[in-house]
């Protein structure tokens, strides 16, 4: 027995009700497959904007149904709907809302909730999403380009650097960046800005002076905000001078990264060049383990999906998922050891035929003097 | 028998957990009150940084615990920690992911999905939450400060308004605003900034040319970015020379507004101050109808809670509620006619024992030369 697909949610904070709806809707609604059409369940105040801007074959009116089988809850009504139509079987993806689960149930729906994706096709992009994750990638390089002249522009002071007659701080270059990615219509939100032994810790966003003659891991990941799709970049700096340790650390995460695009194309084993990283990282002699209560090496995946969710399938770590074709994976390895610092360098790429094309555009120069 | 709470989110998109956690997390984790303490069941990458960030007594490390009882999912290990504490009775949100559910279900754990709020408590503010509300608001009158600069500084151009050399939209407007909130460590989204026909569709934004002689109807609801609480205000603007039938309508708005306000302290009922309003309306001539498929007059509730949600409890609307002292809601009557073009005023206020004490500090000019 076939099952439809059913969502109740808002897609201000749903990827998979963007992705079905193809419009910001700011409260959770219920929306649906039946017979091959995309159908909605709405209130009126609603129901003019989803027909004239929604990807919805059919729109009912939940204030009609409401009144006519007297239900009071959005569930009763989707249940009256459904009997109505004659459908009773769904799927649901596993953060549907339990209310509305335990209440379609109660009127005699049959959900199964999955614990895979409910859109598998969310894993293989079109023409149109692979150019939105362009877009939202470009916002991120003008980030770098910025954050560079930033650093090209500040002096080294003792163990601060000096900008606009003011120390720079991880929050400055942050709120710098941020007014860029708005002007580009698209918003940054926990952009990673660690400098030395802040960027070891996965977590750590980033907050005070940022240090000369240390590694500056930044991680921005821009949103669209007319779209909704995300892009996903990581660049390492330093402003200053290297030391022989930092060069080769440096060295040897770009060295790994250009592996691993090597070994992205359609077909293979995500596993394979996850794997590939870590030998690799192995062989020049960066080990990873567990000491003092943290991790030090390599010790987060090569990369996952992005999309509509910053990270979605597919995953490019430990697991043995195969690669589709026009998935678009970002691939960061990365190296951190606490006392030398971190260095992370993330592009995102669109898994093709007969490799990997890069979906995103910045050079790697990485030391400023 | 007690059931204790159970949360299953990131604070980045719950207001629950972030309630609860009082701290961002952006991935999802167990949380859940026991024996009076808070505790979280997390992975040893953020355990760190719960422990010393966030508001638990206790945090559970999920690795740990895996190892021991040989646990898959989150929800295996988390009924794995709940068995060997004793405890099998929650109580969970309507917005706990089904999944979760259905697997604590299977583990033995007895779980209720509420369809009131978790939180009772969030309904009752305390100062600190009070103070970043107050905070918010202020960000939305930085808006409109700004704002009403940049309509004086526009010229009349036919039916545009010129500012800096470009006739000025709605998204050039919002984007001037969105830099304002970003200087205060806010952000805005799904700003309203609505003129003439427009305003009176509820779910339109705003887009295009600003008009002379229009009202614009201007909701801005801020987020703090470090606390994550809303403030929320409504303006209307002229730019240019209003009609006696605006004039009257922004009056009777302006004065409804007062009237809302002096009806709310703690102890009344909500649908009495809805209602207030509603009749004054009326004796104005101003009446509600459904006319050529949309609503025409006063086709919203008075208010809504405000907090670390931008909608929740208590309502101000038709339901018989009684508010409590310490509650924040706001005070937002409207009047819309296709046609003449919309008019809402919206401050937050703290309900008090003997009254109602406004959080939102602006001005009632509207009319701008």
């Amino acid at each position: 027995m076939k099952r439809e697909s059913l969502l109740y949610a808002s897609s201000d904070f749903s990827a998979d009700m963007l992705y079905f709806a193809k419009a910001f809707v700011p409260d959770a609604f219920f929306a649906f497959t039946f017979k091959g059409k995309k159908c909605a369940l709405v209130h009126p105040l609603e129901i003019g904007r989803l027909r004239a801007e929604a990807d919805f074959d059919e729109c009912f009116d939940a204030s009609e149904i409401s009144k006519k089988y007297f239900t009071r809850t959005d569930a009763d009504t989707a249940a009256a709907l459904f009997r109505y139509l004659g459908v009773s079987c769904f799927k649901v993806s596993a953060d549907f809302p339990s209310l509305q689960l335990e209440r379609l149930r109660a009127g005699g729906i049959d959900v199964e909730v999955l614990s895979e994706p409910l859109f598998a096709s969310r894993e293989v992009k079109t023409p149109d999403e692979i150019r939105n994750i362009k877009k939202a990638n470009a916002v991120a390089a003008a980030c770098y380009k910025a954050l560079s002249e930033i650093l090209a522009e500040s002096k080294i002071s003792g163990a601060k650097l000096m900008w606009r007659g003011k120390p720079l701080t991880s929050q400055i270059a942050k709120y710098e960046l941020e007014k860029i990615a708005l002007s580009m219509n698209a918003e940054i939100k926990r952009t990673i800005l660690a400098c030395a032994d802040q960027a070891c810790d996965p977590h750590c966003e980033g907050y005070g002076f940022i240090k000369p003659n240390s590694l500056i891991v930044v991680d921005i990941f821009p949103r669209l905000k007319d779209s909704g799709y995300y892009g996903d970049m990581t660049r390492t700096f330093l402003k200053g001078s290297p030391n022989s340790a930092q060069e080769r650390l440096v060295k040897t995460v770009l060295a790994a990264q250009k592996i691993a695009i090597k070994g992205v194309k359609a077909g293979c084993v995500a596993s394979s060049v996850h794997g590939g990283v870590c030998d690799f990282f192995e062989s020049k002699g960066y080990f990873t383990e567990f000491k003092n209560g943290a991790w030090d090496g390599f010790f987060h995946g090569t990369g996952h999906g992005v999309g509509l969710d910053i990270h979605e399938a597919p995953r490019l770590g430990l697991a043995d998922n195969i690669l589709k074709e026009n998935s678009v994976v970002t691939v960061e390895p990365g190296l951190y050891y606490r006392g030398l610092g971190g260095c992370r360098i993330e592009d995102c790429v669109l898994v093709c035929k007969d490799g990997a094309k890069k979906l995103s555009k910045y050079n790697y120069d990485w030391v400023i003097a």
